[in-house]
């Protein structure tokens, strides 16, 4: 899944050119380091990418080892469960029996062979049977900008790292967060799932059936070639998420634990926290001139930066803009990215 | 003195169009709001401006009123001593008798009245006799970024606003600063001169002779019009300021009180400090979106800015490149400016 604008990595991410396919860590985009991490699992012909039509172009400029009729182009932006649907449609076309694995295009796993292991497990598990199979993460801290899974039960005949899950839980408060970091049993909902797109369809049916119905439509005029249709089914899509509409109500969910560090790179403080710091805790990319800098994340790419005297701020400036911002305010920077927009919009109109 | 690198003020101020010919302060230069002071009290033909060569350029575009022979270049950048005593050749070549107004063009005076008033009183005293007039500013807060004048005895033949001079003060610690604000007596040394050129070379002669040879070796040169022999010379004067070299030894100093309010716009502080801010106390030029933002020094040309939930900061983004530094570390930019500066001059040998 290539969607998402990343408005919050504003002036790196833009509406052109948006998350997935910046280079926000090290000399790989978000995308091409998420088919790198798949590849350890699945070969390159079983890949598919959902993404808009905009971004056609630059995502097979950067997956040039994936031929044209495995991007699935979005007509429209319409939250994951759509999205999840129409994939799970394309992919059941192909193949009756297909194993979906959804992997978000923004998450930051550096050990590819665990991450590997658990998929496998997984797929192995959404072979066995009806089920909707989602990868929990061993939570490290007490994180509010996580949804949590609560699962205690193991499911040991599936997988010895499988569970069946008591119930999904929205973002907490801190406090919270705390209390299940310290009972335990509590996950991070990665956002990863693993199931059979024939599965995940009939679930929808029973918990979405608006949907369901829609995409049936999609499929009928995929099948006659109407893009037009397509197109018109999928704008009436409601924008919902995966979690909310389906995952949240389905009673066949286990959670396979993962064996792997991994991070939701959302924010510039994820970034920070993911990657690895200079000796006064910056993440530094670029080559910015930093006096008297400590635990910033500081991004000069082809641009002069200087930056003097300064702690917990990111400083991020580009050929397309500049950000300064309190690291602790990082969740507001997408007003920022929103009100350029408008401007340039206008600035278009005039 | 149109001289002056105002690295400080990067990347606004660069090598190519440095601090006298940039806008810092609405939309005229630095440089044309002296002459738009100068004009206050002398006609536009006997204005000259001492500059380097290599800015000659622009200072003709920003400058159309005056013409060529107004722009005196300097061969190098040798300080205020040598660049003083070079313009002071030159006016006396045009008039023995010329009165000199020596004016750095850094300066901020909003009240440009009062301020031809105390140099047309100036200019009476610099009449009169063989006197080395200087203006000084009443202090308004223990500045430590100025040098002081200490006087106490009115010259009251020469004018009302008229001191005899005790001595002059080196930059002092904010101790020192604060007890010369609460005694009395003290001035802040403006750098702003008025005297015969006659007479300024003639106090050349007694306290920096060396400099008073070159300046004669000069002289002969451009009698002569030999600019090679003009430029080996001036090449070849030590980098000593007036204050240091004259102003401090001499004991015919008189000092002008001035009756305007001054600020030498020599930081982003300072800058801040004479400007109008807005509601939040942030002096904002260009069109930056601030969320969130106080007591800053935000400035965003042709540029996309964004700055979220910070204070205390300068951001300045051009098209040159971008700061961000503590109001408080501004006297440490100059390093940042330096090594883009060493960079460029790497680059461009590569």
């Amino acid at each position: 899944m290539a969607g998402g604008k990343g408005e919050r990595f504003w002036p790196l991410s833009t509406k052109k050119v948006p998350k997935p396919f910046v280079k926000l860590i090290g000399n790989r985009s978000m995308i091409q380091m998420t088919v790198d991490r798949a590849m350890g699992f699945v070969t390159a012909d079983h890949l598919f990418v959902v993404l808009g039509e905009e971004h056609a172009a630059v995502a097979r400029e950067q997956l040039p080892q994936l031929a044209a009729h495995q991007f699935i182009v979005e007509p429209a932006g319409r939250d994951t469960a759509p999205c999840i649907g129409f994939a799970a449609v394309h992919l059941r076309r192909r193949d009756r029996e297909a194993v979906m694995v959804v992997l978000p295009a923004d998450h930051y796993v550096p050990d590819v062979h665990s991450f590997a292991e658990t998929m496998s497990a997984a797929i192995a598990c959404a072979r066995k049977g009806d089920y909707l199979v989602t990868a929990g993460i061993w939570p490290t801290r007490p994180e509010t900008g996580y949804g949590y899974i609560h699962s205690t039960e193991r499911a040991t005949e599936m997988d010895e790292s499988c569970y069946r899950v008591n119930r999904f839980v929205e973002k907490p408060d801190e406090a919270r967060a705390g209390r299940y970091l310290s009972e335990g049993g509590y996950y991070w909902n990665s956002g990863i799932f693993v199931w059979r797109a024939e599965v995940v369809l009939r679930a929808m049916e029973l918990h979405m059936p608006e949907l369901r119905a829609r995409l049936e439509g999609i499929e009928e005029a995929l099948g006659v070639g109407d893009a037009g249709k397509v197109k018109d089914l999928f704008e009436g899509f409601q924008r919902i998420s995966i979690d909310y509409g389906l995952m949240e109500k389905a009673d066949n969910v286990l959670m396979m634990r993962a064996g792997f560090a991994w991070d939701d790179v959302g924010t510039w403080s994820s970034l920070r926290r993911t990657m690895v710091l200079d000796i006064n805790g910056n993440y530094v990319s670029g080559r910015p001139v930093c006096v008297d800098t400590t635990d910033c994340v500081i991004c000069g790419e082809d641009v002069k930066l200087g930056v003097v005297g300064v702690s917990n701020l990111v400083v991020v400036a580009s050929k397309e803009g500049v950000l300064v911002c309190d690291l602790r305010r990082d969740q507001d920077t997408r007003q920022i990215a929103r009100m350029f927009e408008d401007e340039d919009a206008e600035d278009q109109r005039l």
